[in-house]
């Protein structure tokens, strides 16, 4: 992406305009003060995505101290997503078969209809869950809804997670998945994606395969990606409360990224990928919502993609929290999102 | 663009899957309570946007009765931004001359450089400033930076405003200058732009001219669009007094709307267009803020852009109010957004 520089003015004039700055200072100091506030449920959404999401109140999530606690919590929250993701099957006649690949546990998910464009195409997938939630088939339920709105299969990867399994063991794993699936299948007609945690690791991937010389997706969707996951960016303070999925940064977010990072620094590009150059990255789609707590996550990802020349765009939804789009399904706004991902990844893949 | 259905899944089973739907009156019932807060300046933006934007208070305006109430205070804040358009172009290089398309008042702005492929183009600004601001010199400041960013003249319409002309004053004056530009040149070759008022006046334009049958632009620049009249969307509601330009709905903007509306309805397509049918559209670009008012008036208009199958492309920057790229000039993320601007019309414009 050439960088323009006929209207850039002489630095002279630029610091005429730039008259009367303030102290360094000025940036804490200058905090907003907001008052409370009631915020309706808009007229602006469906029926279904109110019902299903916008209306709900803010969800409250455990915080476990232990290795022991983590996995009572994890073990009871991903049964509630497991169910949630085989009702979602049955309804829209997806199969999953459970297998291993590179020695990780894969789910392949076929849709009950394969499109002409997508017989030979693979889609990998990547779940969320805070790299805490999702194990097995509880992390499948995206997986599921890209297989059948893009008539194409998917792979979603079963990575390893903490307490046992710390960074850097979920990007080792979708980097041993995706080059054991790349030497048997064209990576052009392949695409990466994931919602969340599972956007901020589809980067992380990408990062790391970019380092060791692997083949690139063709195509990137990333769901309201967890790129930082220090307290970094407007909406982790602006949208505090007002995301009812994610809540805000302190809490369940918080001790999830530090049992995943270990004594690695949050601000490694692997673990927060907005640090990462981000050159020669794939064409990316992003998804957020005008509630959503990774709003700034998402919008200084697609930034960061732009100013490095990657071809990156983005669709921002009414009234959503965080990957609302996903539990509202089959909301009209969902099968909209789908509907982007679909024609994206046609745009960008071989037939 | 093609409605896939593949993954459509039958209506019994999405019956099944929205199980448990709460009564109709569940949007009005489910407000979400927000506590105060306070929202630190971030990290994560340029130092000049900080100072010259982000880190200022909520804007204070004010709030006339009467039509003479309203000239004065016309008067008053017009003379200011008369200023800033005028430094601007000194310090660029713009020039501008004072001239009578179809009888109405433009600016014809001629940028230090045109570039080649800039030479046979031609854009047409309509400014912001909530139907009531934005006369003579004081409506240029955004005609100038994109003429400059692009190395292309504009065409900016100095329209007739309230408290003596309400609507459809301004559409009417942007059609003729439009209907008498196009007469002369190629339609390929030329833009439509504005912030604010000036998106939404745009697109106004766009659907009377389709109306008309008149030739329409090749792109669209929909800068923070004021889309909606009324306070309808979310971030009326969630953004109030975050944003710093705006402040809230109740005030200014709401008054403005109401004198410029006179006896029309608020919802009537020429005056919030996102009532209207989008459908043949050109290719749009949309540019919003984390903090902006009008995130749900921008965000809201791209959907509604896509679902009709237009080329339509969304940017949202870290942090920024209500059209904070203009005032903020020339930081690094004003540049960007021009750079965004310019590389589109390269895009879609005939060179």
């Amino acid at each position: 992406m050439p960088c323009r520089t006929r209207w850039l003015i002489p630095s002279v004039l630029a610091g005429a305009l730039l008259a009367s700055v303030a102290p360094a200072q000025a940036q804490v100091a200058n905090a907003r003060q907001l008052p409370e506030r009631t915020v309706p449920v808009p007229s602006t959404i469906s029926q279904e995505l109110a019902e299903k999401a916008v209306a709900l109140p803010v969800r409250v999530l455990p915080l476990p101290q232990t290795d022991a606690e983590w996995k009572v919590a994890q073990k009871s929250l991903d049964a509630d997503r497991a169910q949630t993701a085989r009702k979602t099957a049955a309804a829209v006649g997806a199969t999953l078969k459970e297998q291993r690949i590179a020695g990780v546990r894969c789910f392949e998910i076929t849709p009950r209809e394969i499109s002409p464009e997508g017989t030979n195409r693979l889609l990998v997938h990547v779940h969320g869950g805070a790299y805490v939630l999702g194990s097995g088939e509880a992390g499948t339920l995206e997986g599921i809804l890209v297989a059948t709105a893009c008539g194409t299969r998917v792979i979603s990867i079963d990575y390893r997670m903490p307490p046992d399994h710390p960074f850097p063991a979920a990007v080792d794993d979708a980097v041993a998945v995706w080059k054991d699936l790349v030497a048997r299948h064209d990576c052009s007609r392949m695409a990466l994606f994931g919602t969340s945690t599972g956007g901020g690791l589809a980067m992380a991937t990408v990062l790391s395969l970019q380092a060791h010389q692997l083949p690139l997706p063709a195509a990137l969707f990333l769901g309201t990606p967890w790129t930082d996951l220090t307290k970094t960016g407007d909406s982790y303070f602006t949208h505090a409360e007002l995301d009812n999925v994610l809540g805000r940064y302190e809490g369940f977010l918080e001790i999830s990224a530090r049992l995943y990072a270990g004594k690695t620094d949050l601000k490694n590009p692997l673990i927060s990928p907005v640090y990462g150059d981000l050159a020669g990255f794939p064409p990316t789609i992003l998804v957020t919502g005008t509630r959503d707590l990774f709003l700034s996550n998402t919008v200084r990802a697609h930034r960061k993609l732009r100013a490095a020349g990657v071809t990156a765009e983005l669709h921002v939804f009414e009234a959503q929290s965080h990957a609302d789009y996903l539990r509202a399904f089959p909301a009209a706004e969902s099968r909209e999102v789908l509907e982007e991902i679909d024609r994206f990844f046609d745009r960008h893949l071989k037939p």
